[in-house]
């Protein structure tokens, strides 16, 4: 069956941090429509094994193809750590992740090539980060850093706060000692502490989101497929919102989050799938 | 069939919190074996709704009747908040939760009637040890609040740590100004936090820890009902762990909190019972 250049761009989280991510394909692809997908009876990903988030996310991949979206965008970096590789065989759509393109940009603009990467036990655990940028430039050292209170902190909405900035000097603190001058915020939940964490580490060290960053490399691979939306570019685009738990909490969240106001959010049961 | 009082007992939480349970169980009731299981793949549940929770609980208590249980103590807060009473009308054996016994121990131990309770954000929004506290004497004040860092800051280790302690003030700040002479630990991974929380109330307040009287209920109802094991009292219980996730990092948690080296822990796929 020929895919519809006028589907939707799937997108999925372990529960609200890939809104980063949504928010940038919002920004720069305005014209396509999205369903996303939150496990949020689930969450969070970054303390679980690789088993397990791949079981995880060949479900939600199960789902979103189920509802005839045209690619898919796992925007998790946990389970683009576990799971990419699996789900990028098992189904025939594009499948793209939200590691590499952060990757290549901090390889392409660090200047000392010492790069510092943050994010869950998982993520930093799989040394995915370190892989590739290895495989870009052999010659770049990489230091990881697994910040665990960083999640609960920011949906606590403790976003600007003296205790997250003391839990972030004592995560950070060995970064910083390294001499990075790039830094990756390897979890989509990290750019909501973006202020507090560049605060910490200074402005001397530039900050990746690699959220814009897979928003970009999503316009491209879209173009190359010839899988743009071909909608008048003044129509609207549909956005629908699924979860696995507390739609409602989802929705208020979302709602800081998203330059656009979220009306509905409906909750399924992925283990059925 | 008759239920074979040298059965072990079933003992469920969301991860390791309920381990703290486990303890007392261990200390209270020697004899007896326990088969527990840690829903280390969906945890945690403090933060999902009653429906989800329920869900899971049926689940697990299924898997553990499916190991010949005679009882099953549902060792998480929120659990015994949201599912208790579906899986007491659903199974036909003895099921008890975490709830009950430390509420009754806090109403016979105030002496100004005003009572505390700490928890997760789904057993504090249930209210459900308000309304026990109200049924045994409605003239006690209960005020509740829930401390969404406590669980990531004692999974992080941080339980004896600056960090802690001014996450801990903040929560507690509206307990102190009310004058609380009693707060409940209402989730079984506060004992692990104690000492601090203790730091932070004062000696005045008096802590309870319904892990310890969870063990006392479980022990008089073996009694009435003839379930108590009848084994040799010199011989060895047998302790067996499952989780739905990451068993080497459960059992090196465990055995930090045990009294008793947990030789194996074995991972099941909770989602199939």
């Amino acid at each position: 069956m020929p895919v519809d250049r006028n589907s939707p761009i799937g997108v999925f989280d372990s529960g609200i941090g890939g809104l980063t991510v949504v928010r940038e394909i919002m920004r720069n692809l305005p014209s396509e429509s999205i369903v996303y997908f939150g496990d949020t009876a689930r969450v969070p990903y970054g303390s679980k094994s690789a088993e397990t988030i791949t079981r995880y996310s060949e479900q939600i991949c199960r789902f979103l193809i189920g509802k005839q979206v045209k690619a898919v965008v796992v925007a998790c970096n946990t389970a683009s750590a576990f799971a990419l590789e699996a789900v990028q065989k098992e189904f025939s759509i594009p499948i793209i992740g939200v590691i590499r393109a952060g990757a290549e940009v901090a390889a392409s603009s660090t200047r000392n090539g010492r790069i510092g990467i943050i994010g869950t036990e998982g993520t930093i655990g799989s040394g995915i980060h370190a892989s590739f940028l290895k495989k870009l430039d052999p010659k770049i050292e990489v230091i990881g850093k697994a910040c665990p209170l960083f999640v609960p902190l920011a949906e606590e909405g403790w976003t600007h706060d003296p205790v997250t900035e003391e839990v972030a000097r004592r995560y950070l603190a060995e970064l910083k000692s390294q001499n990075i001058d790039t830094l990756i915020l390897g979890c989509t939940h990290y750019p909501l502490l973006r202020s507090t964490i560049r605060k910490v580490m200074g402005e001397g060290v530039q900050l990746v989101n690699p959220a814009y960053e897979t928003a970009l490399e999503l316009k491209q691979l879209l173009k190359e497929r010839n899988l743009e939306c071909e909608a008048d570019p003044q129509a609207e685009p549909e956005y629908r919102f699924y979860v696995s738990d507390l739609a409602d909490k989802f929705r208020h969240f979302a709602n800081t989050i998203l330059p656009y106001d979220v009306p509905l959010t409906k909750k399924i049961n992925i283990e059925r799938y």
